[in-house]
């Protein structure tokens, strides 16, 4: 968590956010009010804070990650965009970043994202499973690194599985692969296997997963640990005779 | 910067890097000892690195923004994958994640980056031109959100009027654009633009472009500061009758 993030949730009256989230921001004080709901009330939850941060009170909306990657900030922007609210109007807004997934689970095995890459949800709550079809086949074509948010849970199995369908036919089975899950807390793992080895049954929703490019390296060092980066050059294919 | 990035730099007897990075991660200790090169010397400066930590020094290699994103964890790995160097097997390396600049820009406007999106170097120093078309085509067409960094410099000019014409041809020209500079710099500068209002004289090395999606919203509020953001939600066009 970086100091501005620190800062503001200590200096906060009132914390909004998803109960998990809540509990992960660390220690509060007993006055700090806190204002913890479901993960699917995004738009609710922006409402409240909105609502809190126009009575007087300083609020923070906690989120996972970079609040702005997939999560709370673009709830309050659409909620102050759509929803003609003057009382709102006195409210002064703060966007913190912070880490997000792909860049922890990238640092804990090299660097899968030295080169260019996409950053895309497998969600299909809120956009149509052909845009994500779509999206996928334009990443492979662009022959871009992918890391994969969101990539399925019990109550939808079969995304992923499709994903990793896409992702065989048109990469290479040994392209690594790196799944991280429960990134930044104290549960945390992180596995290189290859596009080949994905088991779609060990991910969840709080698995990330970075699928390299046709240039992404694995390498073992020494001591048998193994890396993972995509080198700064990509060579020129067209060069070759 | 984070905590970790923090205790690393102030526990580091080396520091390696960039000159002008080397100078952004503040103030040192006269006993420090500081290994400032020039900006294109990554592999040397990587080498440098691993032979004094291979000596027994605690080494700190100092990138802008995070590490892995175009940065020099990728030439560290790479080094140590491709040169077979027995005296460096005893260092260990640990990466330490940072926010990168396209973070920084959008969480000054809003949160652009609020749903799927690539990250593309405009540079052809290390890649074909070629490709980095291609990946900007496949991109526009994916109607991905594209953070664009090292878009130019007065020794390549023309690379981002390529890259704006193409946009242009397929993007709308209301699309909004962010443009941040010497981001996360006393000097920082972040400017809401449209699409066809961008001007390439205006962008160099140190700018770093956000290029709105379909679906990319920009609004005013009541003290007329202007917000960006992508909402969570993408519509299913196909669904329109």
């Amino acid at each position: 968590m970086t100091p501005a993030a620190r800062y503001a949730l200590d200096s906060a009256e009132d914390i909004v956010g998803y109960t998990t989230y809540v509990r992960l921001a660390g220690a509060l004080r007993p006055e700090q009010r806190v204002h913890a709901s479901d993960n699917r009330q995004e738009l609710e939850r922006a409402r409240t804070a909105l609502d809190l941060a126009a009575s007087g009170r300083r609020v923070v909306v906690v989120s996972s990650g970079d609040p702005g990657i997939f999560a709370m900030a673009s709830a309050v922007l659409e909620v102050l965009d759509q929803e003609a609210n003057p009382a709102w109007d006195a409210v002064s807004l703060d966007i913190v970043p912070g880490l997000t997934a792909a860049q922890v689970v990238a640092s804990r095995v090299g660097a899968p994202l030295g080169h260019d890459f996409c950053v895309l949800s497998l969600s299909d709550n809120l956009k149509p499973w052909a845009l994500i079809e779509r999206r996928i086949e334009y990443a492979i074509a662009a022959d871009l690194v992918l890391a994969l948010y969101n990539p399925g849970s019990q109550a939808r199995p079969w995304q992923i599985k499709r994903a990793l369908e896409l992702l065989l036919q048109l990469r290479a089975p040994t392209t690594p692969v790196v799944l991280g899950r429960d990134v930044g807390r104290v549960d945390e793992t992180t596995q290189i296997v290859t596009l080949a080895e994905v088991n779609p049954e060990q991910i969840d929703m709080r698995t990330t997963l970075i699928i390299g490019s046709s240039q992404t390296r694995r390498f073992t060092r020494a001591d048998g640990e193994a890396w993972v980066y995509t080198p700064r050059c990509y060579p020129d294919l067209t060069a070759d005779a």
